[in-house]
């Protein structure tokens, strides 16, 4: 498993599936994860590993929508439901390290927002 | 030119530099432009093209971060900056074509958010 987008499928089939001693191995032990919307970091496996136990309680599940892999770096695009049932997408990019493990995490939420008035004439709504 | 990422390079040099010709000729005919935090729908090269022109009045500017492609997609995150001078990301998912057109893309605008208490123990703030 070398390329960047198998090394990031495993990496949200082991979350998807809660194996946090798969999803631990596929990261560095000096991992690094950005969330810039919120302006939070996480630096090393440890922390991140238990990050994604306890930060993100209750019985959300998760699809990719889309992985794309290109020399060490990849991005993914999935769908992650809350236990309420909303659904919100996911993007993130990966860096890998030369023994295939992700690196570098910057993880991106978007949120619903109002259309802008002025380009609205130049969309339909779906 | 027919890898994802260089076409996407090119479309992010053309919207740049204004270059709406350029940009046009970089995406399908019958592209299918999605915003889904809007559920906002453009569809064929002329609307597209007007949207970009018309749709994003002032004197933003962009910068690209990073371009993956892979088979026929790609993604990028740019950053965005506003005539204010406020930067925000903009994550896009593209689709080509077997001219090596854009054939379909997915942009996204994530937003600042506040921390979630839940987690504010287990992340530093940058």
């Amino acid at each position: 498993m070398t390329a960047p987008g198998d090394v990031v499928a495993a990496y949200w089939a082991a979350a998807a599936t809660r194996d946090w001693d798969a999803f631990g191995d596929l990261v560095a032990e000096d991992v690094v994860y950005e969330g810039p919307q919120t302006r939070e970091r996480i630096r090393g496996r440890a922390a991140y590993v238990r990050f994604n136990v306890e930060g993100f309680p209750g019985d959300w599940r998760l699809r990719v929508v889309r992985i794309i892999g290109e020399g060490r770096g990849a991005a993914s695009w999935i769908d992650f439901t809350n236990a309420d049932g909303t659904t919100q997408p996911g993007l993130c990019f990966f860096e890998l390290n030369d023994d295939n493990r992700i690196a570098r995490i910057t993880d991106f939420w978007p949120d619903p927002y109002e259309l802008p008035a002025q380009r609205a004439h130049l969309v339909e709504r779906f």
